[in-house]
């Protein structure tokens, strides 16, 4: 082992991340299409990416916002230019906890020093795979997920997934297609033990990505028992909490449960991003949640190396302490925006034959595109995945989600409804090619 | 082991995070000091800083040209809000890459391609020793070494260290103290070597951190054949590079170096940051450098985690493309500034009986308080340590860096004259008390 270490170039965990990467499945873009990025009037026949959930219904009203909030380096203190906090900005951290107290609707408002700020939701993920698993242990998923999750915790801490297969067909008991319940998290639990897998954590996206589904309260209950039983940590990645476009359904925050509720706060942590709710991806600001000191202390350390600049740090500060304008302009528009580009979407699919399972938040559909597939298998859907690379639309197939079910593809529709327009002409043109 | 994990909150991983950081010899402020920050307006009894390496002479200047090259956010394209490419802005590559090829007076120029953003060297450095050792092998670094370095490399990549051990006491054929020669390289790795450490690289902080010296370019040749000799990886740390402040001293980067003078080009990475030649640390902006094609790959995957803000990578690339502004203005200014600093603080440090090391550049002086120590020990060395803080100024011992003799110390002394007048009253303070 030494002497085949030391004649590459490279790591054996470096070359794990390069055959990683190679062998993930992912749409293959190099040499499918090369016409760049979609833009109406620089480049009409630009690809339209459906594929990362990003928010570009509300960069004006962000532009606008900015304006008004942002300070004039002219009167920048010297803290700007040097090191913040390992665990970012007091002022972050409280302008932080003081929104997510109104828009998880905690029933005890959160406190800015089990907070710590990371340079992105990405690297909060990372981080808790990296302090709650060991190399080779693994996390149970609900599946399909979001695909970034699994690199999230493969890539550095080379944390494996263990699945919880979720499917269109219902199961006795069951309500809905893709139901998580805990009968399904236990099985995938038992065969994992079996198997010799050391599982360490459920990691729980709610509101789901890229189902889109919200869990009741009943579930995350139900989840949190599962988990103390097998003396699991809970990761609560609710980035997606404000997209919640769906009348009458509303989101169940791990804030919103008294501690006595909890069956082990020690065990319980949460990641929340600027990205998804406040649609500022760019702006490389998240937060991990934690009750556990030494996690917390952990999280710290590895905290070090994801920090935000601390100028930046400080205007986003500035620019959230206006709660009331987050939570009663921003996104009640958010919301608006959002249903007004799920319905538009999801018709303008439904006409084209594909039919969407019915998700109430998030930025993105989960289409099942099944019956334009050749067959039934992964080839058939990355042949279908390139057909509508082709026409200039690029999406997230299932198998990337490890989804169980061929011919889904997440798409992502929080985009102007002149560009879904695009989008579903040039989806129609894929479906009807050979 | 593996109900021993499973009976535990954290990870073994996360726990030897905890216990690393809990066992590392840092000045113990807790208790000693509370006084909080130095401001000699509003907080004239608060601890003045010596410790961490800022150069607060460039704020000013800095501020000003930041209020001329800052676009408004009305202005700011979509993509200011949206992800940025995981090597960074091509802009901000570009401008970084032609600032360098100027500064390091590259006899080739720097090639953005070849450059991945992070947001700070210390992650910049954490991914090279990730991507060169696997956990449990080592890199070699002349110590005494910038005590961070070692949290880089050991907090999550697990690398240890194998110290280059470096003396005031001249070796024959040495021409001064603490110089860093291939012979004393040799013997470091033979010896790790003996005792079974697999040693994958050199780590080399050019200038010198904290010994403020600059390699000749002889020694740079010197250590780059002792490093083809061992199949080493040579990373250069040059994040010190247009700091030198001293008359008819030159700084000797690798891009000054032919490709046909280099043994093996595939093994030489380079890392630099805004931290410390231009005084932003507050920024978050490093590069890593490297020719190696599989390095840069397997970097990109890491730097995923690291990212800047976008629109904050858009502004640096504004600020940096006035290059002009940087060499003729900014940078002789900042040489300028150091130097005086650097003479006030050195002979003020004489006038109490404290002698430096001749370090020719960086932000900080190698003091030498040895002989106000009780003992030649560390235990000697941390009570002096403390005795500074209660008097109120917080310097770097060498036992944090390693160092082979005692009552060393690391003293930033970047810093207005008036705040340098106070530090040295409180020096003389703290040596006269008992």
């Amino acid at each position: 082992m030494s002497s085949a270490s030391s004649s590459s170039s490279l790591s054996q965990r470096a070359e794990a991340i390069l055959s990683y990467e190679a062998n993930r499945v992912v749409p293959a873009l190099g040499g499918i299409v090369d016409q760049g990025k979609y833009d109406a009037e620089k480049n009409p026949n630009g690809l339209i990416n459906m594929g990362t959930a990003q928010n570009s219904l509300m960069y004006d009203l962000l532009r606008e916002k900015l304006n008004c909030s942002m300070e004039s380096p002219k009167t920048w203190s010297d803290e700007m230019f040097m090191y913040s906090p390992e665990e970012g900005l007091p002022e972050l951290r409280d302008a932080i906890a003081k929104l997510l107290t109104v828009t998880s609707r905690a029933v005890t408002p959160l406190n800015p020093d089990k907070m710590i700020i990371f340079n992105g939701a990405d690297a909060g993920l990372e981080a808790m795979g990296f302090v709650l698993c060991d190399s080779g242990e693994a996390v149970l998923l609900p599946v399909p997920f979001y695909y970034g999750l699994h690199s999230n915790l493969k890539v550095r801490p080379n944390v494996d997934v263990v699945p919880i297969p979720l499917t269109k067909e219902l199961r006795p008991g069951e309500t809905q297609p893709f139901e998580l319940t805990a009968e399904r998290a236990e099985e995938a639990y038992q065969k994992a033990v079996k198997e010799g897998v050391t599982v360490r954590a459920l990691f729980l996206v709610n509101p789901n990505n890229p189902l889109g589904d919200v869990y009741s309260r009943q579930q995350v209950l139900d989840l949190l028992k599962f988990a103390k039983r097998h003396d699991l940590h809970v990761v609560f990645d609710e980035v997606y909490m404000s997209t919640v476009f769906e009348d009458g359904v509303s989101h169940n925050s791990i804030f919103q449960f008294r501690e006595d509720e909890i069956p082990d706060m020690q065990k319980v942590h949460f990641v929340w991003t600027f990205s998804k709710d406040l649609a500022m991806s760019g702006m490389r600001i998240a937060v991990n949640y934690t009750w556990n000191n030494k996690i917390h202390e952990a999280l710290k350390s590895i905290a070090h190396f994801h920090g935000t600049p601390t100028g930046w740090q400080a205007h986003m500060a500035k620019l959230l302490t206006d709660t009331d304008w987050f939570v009663n302009v921003f996104l009640p528009t958010s919301v608006k925006n959002l249903k007004e580009a799920h319905r538009y979407f999801t018709q303008g699919l439904s006409q084209l034959g594909v039919p969407c399972h019915k998700g109430t938040a998030g930025l993105y559909v989960w289409a099942d595109f099944s019956k334009f597939l050749s067959a039934p298998t992964a080839e058939a859907e990355m042949e279908l995945n390139q057909k509508l690379l082709r026409a200039g639309v690029q999406c997230t197939p299932s198998v990337t989600c490890q989804g169980q079910e061929r011919g889904w593809f997440r798409v992502v529709f929080a985009k102007d409804k002149s560009i879904l327009e695009t989008a579903l002409a040039r989806i129609k043109t894929a479906l009807q090619s050979n």
